[in-house]
């Protein structure tokens, strides 16, 4: 991995990583873009005792524009894009629409906002593009590259991790026009919070709670039942194991566990990064394979926070997808809004059986 | 209220409620429906101990059927639906498609479902319409209407409560395409399930600190705040308050209040409920004069469980909707899925300050 910082009109950073040394990213961003003023803070939720962000400036962003006009393709005639370069490997820049941006003051007493605690929305928000091709995807890229993308997430998380307020950096990818995307250009996002999530949290709660009781960490020793049982195993390599959790949620969901306890995506080995390539194109030509058609997904990434319960954590994947049959979508509707309780029409061994057939 | 209880040609149960006395409800079912095999299990999610229902006989149920076979109108000609009385004011039906069912044996060691903690799914699912007009909506009901369905909320939760094993009853309303509405018949759901969900833990545990640190109900105090704050307070009537909670997570999320600590929905009285019926109605009516079209939404009655927390909780209604604008929905992808955290871009006071004017 071959990295490049540099700088848009606008003062947002973006950074080149590239697959082999000697490329030249010198281009520049000569598009003048005034500055955006985010507005961002985050709400305490007095009922679950959780942080809401509330980004009200952010209803006007690019919505599913024509190929042409593509603003993650390299700057080619006369599409001038947010990467100036005329071709990159992947590229990685600050959202020009940040839900999270840093440096934010905290919000001022406001008589027109009564009643809450809040806090600035400080964090960062970046934008990761996977490939210069616009119609590519993640599963169609080559094992190297994809080695490159782990390295530029890895890259990200130690910087990002490094910002004053910090607390959790999320690497992910929402895939596809029914979760939402409004960009088509293979890409993803990474989110720095000033908080540790509320999943990971509870996560490692119930975590902190198996290793008093068992003395044992709680993600390895599901890693070690799953593997066991073998019935929901998709399919495995030296150093990571995919497989459909016992209790999945989703109609599809596949989770990717290193076999060595890594509280992040920095803590990796250059072996085991490569060995995910492998593991992760696998699993995402079953996904498509499936329905013979563009699997619509979310892959989360679940790293470690910053500062706290890192001896406990285990980094892994989480891929979950709401397509339950070709033409049909699961909705997150009052059982699983409402409640918090998922139910799922698939049982998970079906769902592992049909992706490892395939 | 006037309630008739029958039984459909499958065995499941079908109670009327009436909005006046002297109603006849004696038509029988004569589909002579076969019963059905209802194969629904809880599993145990290790990594945030947590119960997932998996239902995986539900994938054929019916999809937006044509308006002349809906299943949710009264029997007329030759359309046999699931209320054989050729009219009725509200009624409630067993889902011939439940999640969760009564009786279950516990699931059977299988040595294909290996390493995972199974309990059965031992509960209930109901259909609840609102009314025999297949194209109204709630949003459409006369007053006297609600105040029936209130009370059949309220029954049915007593009801559901005294059955083996029911640890919480949930009503809820889902309503729109958006949201994954299979049926266009104005209609909504009771799930009893065999445990606390979680969403209610968490409250419950917030609660009991909450109380533990103040002495007060945490309900009733997020109540008087945003009652003093005025801001995000839509509408009010003598007992009840219809607010946007100061972290708002959806676009359009409104919570409604009795003034009163109620545990749940039988705790109401009389005058409560007519109370709600008048602001219910100018809640959903402000709905659907936001966009001037129907607004999907959820609707998600939080009620006390069965046994547990009953002194901390606070009956209230939940509304959520995910449309951030006419054209454009709110999808829970990477942050909310995937890490828990929500990202509003719609600041609350807005919100209720739009409600507020329609």
């Amino acid at each position: 991995m071959h990295r490049t910082i540099t700088t848009l009109s606008d003062g947002r950073e973006l950074a080149y990583y590239d697959d082999h040394p000697g490329a030249v990213r010198d281009a520049l961003d000569v598009r003048g873009l005034p500055s955006t003023h985010t507005v961002s803070e985050l709400r305490h939720d007095p009922l679950l005792n959780e942080w809401v962000v509330v980004a009200s400036h952010r209803q006007g962003r690019t919505h599913l524009p024509p190929a042409d006009q593509c603003p993650l393709c390299p700057t080619r005639g006369a599409n001038l894009t947010e990467i100036p370069s005329p071709d990159y490997d992947v590229a990685v820049f600050e959202n020009r629409f940040p839900s999270l941006t840093p440096g934010l003051e905290p919000p001022a007493a406001d008589p027109a906002v009564p009643g809450v605690e809040r806090l600035p929305g400080n964090g960062r928000c970046e934008v990761v593009c996977f490939t210069s091709e616009h119609g590519g995807s993640f599963a169609g890229l080559p094992r190297h590259r994809v080695r490159t993308v782990v390295d530029a997430w890895a890259d990200r998380t130690r910087e990002l991790s490094a910002l004053p307020g910090v607390e959790q950096v999320f690497c992910f990818e929402n895939r596809g026009e029914a979760i939402g995307v409004t960009l088509h250009h293979p890409h993803g996002q990474i989110y720095a919070y000033p908080f540790v999530t509320p999943r990971s949290a509870r996560m490692l709660e119930v975590a902190a709670d198996h290793e008093r009781r068992t003395g044992r960490n709680l993600f390895a020793d599901v890693l070690a039942r799953e593997q066991a049982a073998e019935a929901r195993v998709i399919t495995s390599t030296e150093h990571w194991t995919a497989f459909v959790p016992a209790a999945a949620r989703w109609p599809v969901e596949v989770h990717l566990f290193p076999h060595r306890q890594v509280a992040d995506l920095p803590g990796l080995t250059a072996a085991e990064r490569d060995d995910f390539a492998g593991l992760y194109l696998d699993v995402l030509g079953r996904f498509d394979r499936l329905y013979q058609a563009p699997l619509p997904y979310i892959a989360s990434w679940h790293q470690a926070p910053v500062r706290e319960g890192r001896d406990l954590s285990y980094l892994h994947l989480q891929l979950c997808s709401i397509q339950r049959s070709p033409g049909k979508l699961k909705y997150l509707a009052g059982s699983e809004s409402g409640m918090g309780v998922f139910i799922n029409d698939v049982a998970p061994e079906s769902a592992a059986a049909q992706l490892r057939a395939l």
